[in-house]
């Protein structure tokens, strides 16, 4: 005599926060791996060299940011969420297949961001890089609130909805970014730096409902 | 006077699969690592490079998702062993040096998928990355399971069965993913696909005996 | 009807703390990738190849032990706060992105040390390397300390100050280490090598005011 | 007024050992980055080419094997510990060193293996790669064993002995290793290879005195 435990896909979030952690700590460390030091020949200025390489360091402290608050606000919305289930782990997991990939637009933005044949792929493709995770950002936030899914029971409906609209705006701005930068790459790039710098401002509080007594 | 204490090599489950998840992490996001940046000569247009470069995004995605299942799949079973001894220790760090070494066919996929030599070699050694981490996934869970050593009390020996059956059928569909690419590396590689695509589908939750009140 | 969080962004340490943790692993674990096996022609001696590359052996050691210091006096403080917000989490976040970095100059310091056109160019910016994390410390520390802002509530305003001094100092003394490598490439780097030695005497455990019975 | 809180420096054991086995779990997923997929030119046989590589396997598996089993051997003596101080973090952070470097002498064996010129070189390389880390571990051990000083209360005396025995024996064992492949490569391999499968066998539990009811 056999029964099913009832919801055996669904878990605690804890397990697929720590393995985020893992690699959203591994891959903003392993940025610097994309910045080559030179190789000289004898002789030649090795500081000339090392400043020349700014568009590297560049693009180092900008993913690095990116990385890091991408990190803060995965916990940030985890600890909204009541439980996962494997919908979510699956997004989540394709969340992370983009945020692993950044550091391969990071590169390419700091090898071809002074090319003058190249830089718009080159920051073309480093917005893409933001609008990838921004995109299956939104897409696990919307199924994780539908209907409250997989949120915690007290959430407030508008502060929900706040968050929603927040997430799309991310979108549509990465979108503009990569729209932007065909036309001329220093809008695109424009654009990339100040989401930066306007997530970099503290977040709201959550809201919620007051529990009866 | 001493005394030895029992099960010196038993021991709960929780340190090894904290490590385990660090290399899971650690080897999903070292992936991104064999996609080299293309350095071109000046006036060569990087779009085209970068895209000619679509084996190696391809493998990636592929390897990443591989990985991604091993690590849910990896809670899932340890969630249904009750210790682990040294023995079990033993092969899943066999199986972990498999996972680790996947970055490297998976390189030689994205080097060699195009290229009309070598392209049999390169898919037959991925079936082969995959095949041996499917291999010892089923010798731990064959050591694990036999006369339930290593297992939750009341789990359901309907249910043991089919989970080792399911394995047996992995190390199957890969070897016969090894034996096709062998003779046409399409349908080695269409084998590995859907094979992953397949593991995407949630897993049945594990079913218990009833306890006796 | 809706209530906001008291406190919406201040958390508990914990999970900065894993997530620095993580940084710390593998900022230390990626600088051993900074040494490159030469690649010799038939015939030519490794042993004398390998014992030209103690440059690369004497940077490793000296950045590994820096790293490791770090990581110990992060737990160490951050067991002085009661609880983290999201300034001291952005402080931590640019920490990190200095610490991350760190394999950079160590990897430029092997290679240039004995380069004559560029050691001094190589040391210091190794020096500065060394400056950024500890400027960025005494921030984070600063920012926290401020009016006992995120400390525990007992700690001792003389233990308090005292940190300052020692956090102000070493800010001092690498910015010294910056300068004199400009003079000297010798003398930057026995500043840099004394600091690390005596950053591992041990520290003082902290004070607490005495609680009221 | 203030007062010091009593034995400022020594802790829970739990920080060093997640620490360590971020340190582990890194170390030995980079070891698959030693091995170089090779860059053929048109036509060329790259199955030939990669069978070519089996010492980089050989090498690989041997050292991921090694870092495993002190994985495993690091938590089943932090098990016996009560408690770390300054001294012991600094000598785990020393053994952690040695760890962490080990992908470079293995890089080594991996390309030198088949050079004669070089395979003593690069063979001796490898054994003090490996009596490094068993130096080191002896010396935490005999640092936290001394007079009980770290120890939990109650382990039996001739269990500590014993194990004090073993560890002297393994570096005895790899400095015979070091000295055996300065005569023949083959000797000094052949001890670290059987060192290795002796380090497989599982370990005796720990011996305790009875408690007194």
């Amino acid at each position: 005599m056999s029964e099913s435990q009832p919801g055996g896909t669904e878990r605690g979030t804890e397990r697929i926060e720590a393995f985020s952690d893992g690699v959203f700590a591994i891959a903003i460390t392993l940025l610097v791996l994309e910045i080559k030091v030179p190789h000289l020949q004898a002789g030649s200025d090795l500081l000339s060299s090392l400043l020349r390489l700014w568009p590297d360091y560049f693009s180092y402290i900008l993913s690095f940011v990116m990385i890091g608050i991408y990190w803060a606000n995965h916990h940030y919305i985890f600890k909204l969420f009541q439980k996962t289930n494997h919908a979510l782990n699956l997004l989540n997991l394709l969340f992370l297949l983009f945020i692993a990939f950044l550091p391969l637009p990071t590169e390419v933005l700091g090898d071809y961001l002074l090319d003058r044949t190249n830089q718009t792929t080159a920051v073309t493709l480093y917005a893409l890089g933001l609008l990838f995770p921004a995109v299956t950002w939104l897409l696990m936030w919307l199924y994780a609130s539908r209907g409250h899914r997989l949120l915690e029971r007290n959430l407030d409906n508008g502060y929900v909805r706040q968050l929603t609209l927040q997430y799309f705006g991310s979108v549509a701005l990465y979108s503009a970014a990569v729209v932007a930068s065909l036309i001329d790459f220093r809008w695109g790039l424009g654009i990339c730096v100040r989401l930066t710098l306007l997530y970099l401002l503290p977040p709201r509080g959550p809201s919620y409902h007051r529990e009866r007594g």
